[in-house]
């Protein structure tokens, strides 16, 4: 009756951390700055082919609310470590072009062109022939657009000016597409690998990396968007879960005085078997989750619904991200 | 095992056409204008009741995508008319204060704020002691900001403006919240009955109605957000038309060469039985739409997820709603 | 040949300090913070009543461009210090409504608008019936837009939110107009006597005070626009200067070399006397300073070129000054 | 005394109408479209040099307040057509790079980014292999940034992009300093000899055009800002007029009613004689304007106030002038 077309699904983001799940070996590492998680993700060739990504180092940082001061604080603390961290391949002398990717017009995607807006550039003073503090590395900034509003391809118009600005190296910023509603405006990811086609808005067609370009990027995401795909597959498993808690405190009456949607399952980490998820879910509890994806996506793209939507609060959580963004680069690229 | 808390449920829309679903006898009527349909419903002061409603005029004007120009001036013209045809009951010579609800600073609540942006202001005129055109009504306008960045009920500064101001009649823009993932940008609702606490994006506490105020209220409303719980239930039925639809052409040999993704079941109407719904569903099969939405927000509400979210283009489509809806009043205000 | 009509001549500036400049008796003080000047002059009724102004504290703050961040910071810190001194005759547990005047769409008069975007409200708190941090007042804030684009007249506005949440004083902001290209951008003036018809970018035909209002009002004022008339006229006072300064050095070789536009005869404040100015102005050379003010005005204003106008910074400027304003008042208000 | 230094001063303006006025031969022609006057001047070879303006066709179309609807009407008309004729000489199969100078976050320096936001780009079309309709052009568009916020020449950035994109030919926007008081915000000039340094808002170090590019160059500017000394020398004009006038008029009993400021000299075209001008402006009244200028120059840059500056009400006049550029631009690249 249906059928589960795998080959078709694209990978919509570039959580490397997720893609991994299922992978058990490759080099992970965690360290924690008040709270806020870096994860460290470094992939050699061969289990990079595997999961059909690029061999590199991948961070990525969890955070919560920005809108908060004091998550805010420690999350720039740890994106800067970070962001230091990654730059120590880099030679001190190197210039930077930093590339603020997406549509400044559009809210969920104006993170890169507003990051831009924080940068201290540096390179017009050596432009015009005076003296740069020794303190600080040359940069200098683009904010090229996106394809619908220049008519040229993006990766076109950075190549055009990186042959003209000759930096030694690139930093990247995008606004990126979430598989997990859980991480939507709540993660950074760097990695040294760049970007590539099918990940981040979907606005670029052509990878932006040191294969494509010849020089280093560094490419800096955070997902502002998911999919109503992702919504509701999420929302499946947490069915799962929430019934396997329920089921679990079945004869807590301590629980039964709580109102169903305040009872707290956030840590219960198991969910329900096969047999369990089939007498709740039927069929669709049969499939495993890259099925249930298909099918949804299958359901939601004939009717035009399967929408890519951005919390409503994001004017201001993009501008706090932007801001952070802004303050990591600035500390980061300092010399001394 | 689990428990469904009908009562706790609070409608989060104002989208009377569809409360009116299970009820039979109310006076609707509707109107086709180049593909724009207002749909118009009068309740008497029994219906409303049974539905908690108020007694009233409701109007829903449904519509495609307004960024295409067509539509956008389609569904101008519609408008237009569901508007002059509320304002019949108010005199000609009537004064009217036009009142932009929301938040400037968020985008997808920034549709009564940029409206106001819109309209021809003329009440300054005659404040000024100068002659106005005959051919123009007396309005003012305000924009009370929410009261998370006024500090003040937005109910209060409407009334302390009236005060002052003594407009005949009142007009109230708002953004809404969406029961269903259809209608999200894509529906205008205008009624002579005001605006109710719990409808809305839950900006306001109070009631804004000619009972509260004093004075005739024509609101009007776009819903530009809808929660994960809404698209999450939506998606639910739509996979059982589609597979009602995919069941019914199971034999349809030229259907195979059409990719899932790509076959249309737009206007498959029908959907599973009880039966088939268990078997795709389990127990979530079981349960009716209103069953489903408790499920979910119960699943949502204790990890946090139950957004409210907006499409990722909200920047472009509240610039085209608002200045529809400006052109619209403008339009409908004239006296000729 | 020609007449100057002094009495229409209207002062379309608040700087209480310049108005002062013929008046010998009045008390007046200054401090200094990091070169930061604060001027007070308190007027007593009979000195105000000579010179058309109201009774009360004059606080005018000088500073240099706040886009550099060592002035603003210093500028802040005044700044605190000057409100912080306004509000000592208030009580600890008064509550106030901030209001921000002018049109948030017009760069140059944003500054009270804007600055209200940086105030920490507190009021909805108390509204909502949870516990205040004894930290914080009850602040409350207002935009009430421009006569323009509201049709109602802004006084009558305050007066309506002033009934309903019925605050214990106010503080209102606003954008004033130069009375000399020196200080544009570059003065802050706060008073406990309120904005007065004539002052302002003439946004407002009513006083907004104690006596209008019945509740304290301390209004805070940047100049951010000045009229062609004062251009000019400053200038001419400007060639003066430097006439009597070549003079001076009219032997002096080693200024010789350097080009006139380089010789700095900022601190050379004397001036021509009656001939001199003649021979190098002719009859303009004899007018006083207000009777050229007003040939000028004469001259412009039939041609439509007696132009307000706004240094082409003012984006960067009023973002910082609004900044500036917003930190200064979320500290002097803090309790504690 | 005082020593004008001619050969430091610099024009700052490129409105070529007014460098000619001293010279007699060379070719204009002027068309009225509405009220609407478009001046053509088409320098040769040996009268560009003499002028040091290069050789090509200069348009200056004169127009009043564009937030009137009909001015704005009229004025696009006109600016269409003229744009039309200097697309004359370039083929309807070429391919053109419409590129906005300047500081999209300074509002008078935004006329060329806000522009872009207006024009109907068609070459992404193109580049995804779709079908372009033959009525329009391959239309891409360009927001290079200022060095000061992208630290890389403006030219470069330019240059890098036409080297990838490959248009056949360029029309650059720009904002410049208007020479005159009287053409702020009321003059457009097209022309197809390019953009050059020392015109504009000085963002430019580079020359613009065909010679340092490689391909037709047709640059738009529109003077948004002007300086202090602009606004000082041309009232001293101003001065001379409204005074011969006065002196015209001596003995017409009916202008002694009319308040001095509301005296229409606007069409006296009279003015002083050497003699008056002295006597009414001393020594000043002596020097011919260019000399007049250089002495404010030299007055008001040690004081660091000779401001550029822009109407208060920028805001909403450079939205009205980039629409109409905008809509012109689209209308005159469309072929058939």
């Amino acid at each position: 009756m249906h059928e589960v077309d795998l080959s078709k699904y694209k990978l919509r983001t570039d959580l490397i951390a997720e893609h991994l799940n299922n992978f058990k070996e490759y080099e992970k590492s965690e360290e924690l700055y008040n709270d806020i998680k870096i994860e460290t993700i470094t992939l050699d060739k061969e289990t990079a082919k595997t999961i059909s990504k690029k061999e590199g180092i991948y961070k990525t940082i969890y955070f919560e609310d920005v809108t908060d001061e004091t998550n805010f604080n420690n999350t720039l603390h740890a994106t800067t470590i970070a962001l230091k961290d990654l730059l120590e391949n880099i030679k001190k002398s190197d210039s930077v072009l930093i590339v603020g990717l997406g549509n400044r017009k559009a809210t969920p995607d104006a993170l890169g062109p507003l990051t831009i807006d924080e940068i201290k550039i540096t390179r017009q003073i050596v432009e015009l022939g005076l003296p740069l503090d020794n303190k600080y590395r040359i940069i200098s900034s683009l904010v090229p657009g996106v394809m619908g509003t220049t008519g040229i391809e993006t990766k076109e118009i950075i190549e055009g000016v990186i042959e003209k600005a000759k930096p030694d190296f690139l930093i990247v910023i995008d606004a990126l597409a979430a598989s997990s509603i859980e991480r939507i405006n709540k993660t950074i990811q760097l990695t040294d690998t760049g970007i590539h086609p099918g990940s981040g808005l979907l606005n670029n067609r052509f990878e932006i990396s040191k294969e494509t370009l010849g020089i280093p990027v560094i490419a800096i995401g955070i997902p502002t968007v998911v999919d109503a795909t992702t919504i509701v597959s999420n929302t499946i498993n947490y069915i799962f879960r929430h019934f396997s808690y329920e089921k679990e405190n079945i004869d807590n009456k301590k629980l039964k005085l709580v109102p169903p949607s305040s009872r707290d399952y956030k840590n219960h980490d198991k969910t329900l078997n096969k047999e369990e998820r089939e007498e709740v879910m039927g069929l669709i509890g049969n499939l495993d989750e890259e099925e249930v994806k298909s099918l949804i996506t299958e359901v939601l793209t004939p009717l035009g619904y399967n929408l890519l939507v951005t919390p409503k609060e994001i004017d201001f959580v993009v501008s706090k991200l932007s801001s952070l963004l802004g303050k990591a680069l600035n500390k980061s690229l300092e010399l001394n």
